[in-house]
């Protein structure tokens, strides 16, 4: 469990250094639009998908910095949705990893461009031959990206998301927005890695069947911590699905069971790296991580 | 010019029929956002970006099919920028091409995320294969919009633009703001194609040289019509920039001056195509056209 610790954190450090030189200085009249980019990007949060890249793509064989731009363009994904969900007109949230949201750090005008220019500029990153020697790869990574944060994935969920803060969703309901919204970037975060190695269509299908089980597993622990966390630990605003009276596993399944059902995907997403040995030690360990955590 | 009036409204016909088959229908509990992304970019506008991809298209023997794929991409980062900076964090606009914004048509929240979506979807456009056949071609296309909308561009003119509300800009200043603003995404236009045809260095400078003198006739055309324009005809809200109280080129300049300068840039504008034969007489029309536009 160190070993996951260190490694997360290390990721924290790799990313925010590659960050750094792909995101551009602030310069000019417009610097205010690269401070709030680079105030939402840099050090902050768990990096659970950039992890996610570069531990997949070492157990298959991919170059650390072909791995590292991808993270680099999957975490500026993240972000940008977390800054465009903070906004007043979507979540209207004021603190973000501890910290306050964009919009209360510059203002809401700022924030929505800082996050157009992250997604922006993932793309720009996935298409730089730093990515991938083969410009063939580098347009399916990010066919695949835009089409995980599209109206098929993190863009649909948002909206069916919002959609449940007006009339309650049904338990299905909300199993397909959280595998929209929050599932389809962790899914990327596994098998884009797959896609840079050409893997076949087993271990795919075993990276999918993996994330999609801690996809959940991450929902339904995020809907417990806002029951049962504590805000100076979690570091974000917390009981505001039950003041907003929306349904979630925990308001649909009652808290013992959703513990359970976290304890079955658990199981499910170790049963799917059966076909990996000790190389996927740290994916294991992963799963282990989301069943424990606190924030 | 009956020939350009005609092209412009050929090119509407071919970009809509063809986004109807790049973006997704409306189904789902999604539904909601796929519906504002085409209440925005169908049958609206006036197609100019995709109208000078289509004839630099045409003109360097580009294949219509790739053509209309960049077309349609850029029509949806133009159209996409239009719903975020109609927002009430922003320009706060309730009219836009003579339909109510999106964010009244539909709410601020979708606005948001169908702008989003728009600006996802553009990249997976380009990533297809086809949009050309060489994927290194697609990487730059992919690349070099994402320059043109990103903090170097777009995003970076709004960003300067939005400041201009507060504290006035000097004219330089206004210069590189409408450059970065709409300068980037019109520059896009008319190169794209010389990359899709790896054209020559001459062709692509005259193609750019052209580019920016007829986005500048653009803006200060722009500002002319905001004090002297007709909103029943312009389909926008007008006088909004004195109200305001920002810096213009006609409030720099004065309208005279503003309008002397639009025709010397028509004159820099037919100079730059110099090099091209009657194959560029659509160009040459546009550039009358801008100079006698009325809305």
């Amino acid at each position: 469990m160190t070993n996951l610790k260190a490694k997360l954190d290390e990721t924290r450090t790799l990313v925010d250094t590659h960050l750094n030189t792909l995101l551009p200085l602030p310069s000019g009249k417009e610097c205010r639009v690269v401070e709030a980019m680079r105030y939402s990007i840099l050090g902050g949060g768990k990096a659970l998908r950039p992890f996610l890249i570069l531990t997949v793509s070492d157990m298959l064989g991919i170059h650390k910095n072909n791995a590292l731009q991808v993270a680099c363009a999957l975490e500026m994904v993240h972000t940008y949705s977390l800054i465009h969900d903070d906004l007043p007109a979507m979540d209207n949230d004021t603190l973000r990893r501890g910290k306050p949201t964009n919009h209360i750090q510059f203002d809401e005008a700022t924030a929505i461009l800082a996050g157009d220019a992250l997604l922006t500029k993932a793309f720009e990153v996935l298409s730089m031959s730093q990515t991938h020697p083969d410009a063939v790869i580098r347009c399916k990574l990010i066919s695949q990206l835009a089409k995980a944060g599209g109206t098929g994935g993190m863009i649909g969920g948002q909206m069916i998301d919002l959609i449940g803060e007006k009339t309650p969703l049904a338990l299905d309901e909300i199993e397909r927005m959280q595998a929209l919204k929050t599932g389809a970037l962790l899914r990327y975060a596994c098998t884009a890695p797959a896609v840079m190695a050409q893997a076949s269509g087993s271990v795919f299908k075993a990276l999918e069947t993996y994330a999609g089980a801690i996809g959940l597993m991450f929902q339904i622990t995020d809907d417990i911590l806002d029951v049962e966390g504590d805000s100076t630990i979690v570091g974000k605003t917390l009981g505001k699905d039950k003041k907003a009276q929306k349904s979630t596993f925990v308001s649909m399944l009652g808290i013992d069971t959703a513990k359970e059902n976290v304890k079955n995907l658990a199981q499910k997403a170790e049963n799917a790296l059966t076909c990996f040995g000790s190389e996927a030690d740290l994916l294991r360990q992963t799963v282990h991580f989301i069943l424990t955590r606190n924030k």
